[in-house]
């Protein structure tokens, strides 16, 4: 198919590479800026970098946005396609109706779910893409792109979607987020971090095995409050990290009474 | 070498049958309790178990102490052991000095890196241990049992491994509790967790390539305040969800500023 990529951030970068790969031709490659959408332009043979949002001259079966979420909107109603272009965008927070004020276009979702950094490549067999769309013909056009490049694809609806992004928020970024606090709390030792490599491979493991709630280990679930105060005496130079750790504790503990 | 292991819990379970399976003898299991003992014994063929802390008629090279932290002062002032075997308890969290009251022998520690469950097995040549020792003959033998089992060992004094602990509670039972968070979010929306499971194990191995802090995705590092605010809203009826994700989401922008 003829793809048109609309942002040249994380996700734009790796599905417009991943389609090119697939044997799609991506015509265009727009971002606000022009050094993005240049630098994408030239790994894509046939894509014309552009910073408009009319593409009317643009031919291409499927428009996918990949713009930030906050930028959604105003690109769904700025944009112009040729008839007949299907517009969806990537968003996993974003409702299909965002898309309501694009003109003359069919519309759907099509969801990446994955964490995508410029630096690093992704296999997209591996990354689930979930569908959503106004009509079944969308659909399944939606769903034999995404099959071409992934070997998990779902339709989910709008609600099902933002309940999943949610839960992605809790599984990913707030993970990281503790990763990193863990990362530095080694380097204050001078503690190499290859240590906990192991530790986090089979938190990962048993974590998608069995629910997590019936394996959690550590202080907080042996209810240890003697080891539990010496960490938060530990942070207290740290408000924000000893409140944080308290906050999860307390959360370990509740959700082992409902359980 | 002979061992004794004091403790039958999740530790001691697979430390015991790794020891053995290296070529060593457990010559007793102790559990204050009978069932957990004899359940451990019976998976070791030349192991007794033994419901008193006084050893002095057990042949044991090193007794490796895997109770609680909790009860870990009071084993060690309650055990008495052959002149000659070597103490060791496997904390994370506990100095080696906890074993001064352990009379007549020398002390050390034998800490191994990870999460253990009675119903997961554990490859052991992928744990750190983590060894202390009062004197250097004590962790010349410490470092030989520990080597004999995995495939990474280092001597680490107490203040660093009071540190390394604290920051495996972050990275393994916070995360752990965030990834039982996540599955409660998708079991509401009747979505299967597999969905997830790309997006965790990249999140993991991007972790591992670069620090977590520079690869930190999604609405909190990007500000999106739309989003945050609408996933404040799906969380208003789990009061204590909704300040964790508050929490994280301060902290990721605060971190973010510091780096």
């Amino acid at each position: 198919m003829n793809i048109a990529i609309i942002g040249a951030g994380n996700v734009g970068w790796h599905l417009a590479q991943a389609l090119q790969s697939a044997g799609h031709t991506i015509t265009a490659a727009y971002s606000r800026s022009a050094s993005p959408r240049e630098e994408l332009a030239q790994l894509l043979p046939h894509a014309q970098p552009v910073g408009s949002l009319n593409f009317q001259s643009i031919a291409a079966d499927v428009a996918l946005i990949a713009v930030p979420d906050a930028a959604l909107a105003s690109v769904a109603a700025a944009l112009q396609v040729k008839q007949g272009t299907v517009v969806a965008h990537t968003s996993g927070s974003q409702p299909l109706s965002i898309l309501n004020t694009v003109k003359g276009a069919t519309t759907g979702v099509f969801y990446p779910l994955q964490t995508f950094s410029k630096t690093k490549t992704v296999d997209f067999k591996q990354v689930p893409i979930l569908l959503e769309a106004r009509d079944e013909e969308t659909l399944q056009l939606l769903l034999s792109l995404a099959q071409s490049i992934s070997s998990t694809v779902e339709a989910v609806a709008s609600g099902a979607r933002k309940q999943l992004h949610l839960a992605a928020v809790f599984a990913c970024n707030f993970t990281n987020h503790l990763l990193g606090i863990s990362r530095e709390l080694l380097e204050e030792a001078n503690l190499p971090h290859h240590l906990l490599q192991p530790l986090l491979q089979e938190t990962i493991a048993k974590a998608m095995q069995q629910h997590p709630y019936t394996v959690q280990t550590g202080p907080a679930i042996r209810h240890d409050q003697n080891v539990i105060e010496a960490h938060l005496h530990m942070l207290q130079q740290q408000p924000q990290l000893q409140e944080l750790y308290r906050l999860l504790t307390q959360s370990i503990q509740a959700a082992s009474k409902n359980h």
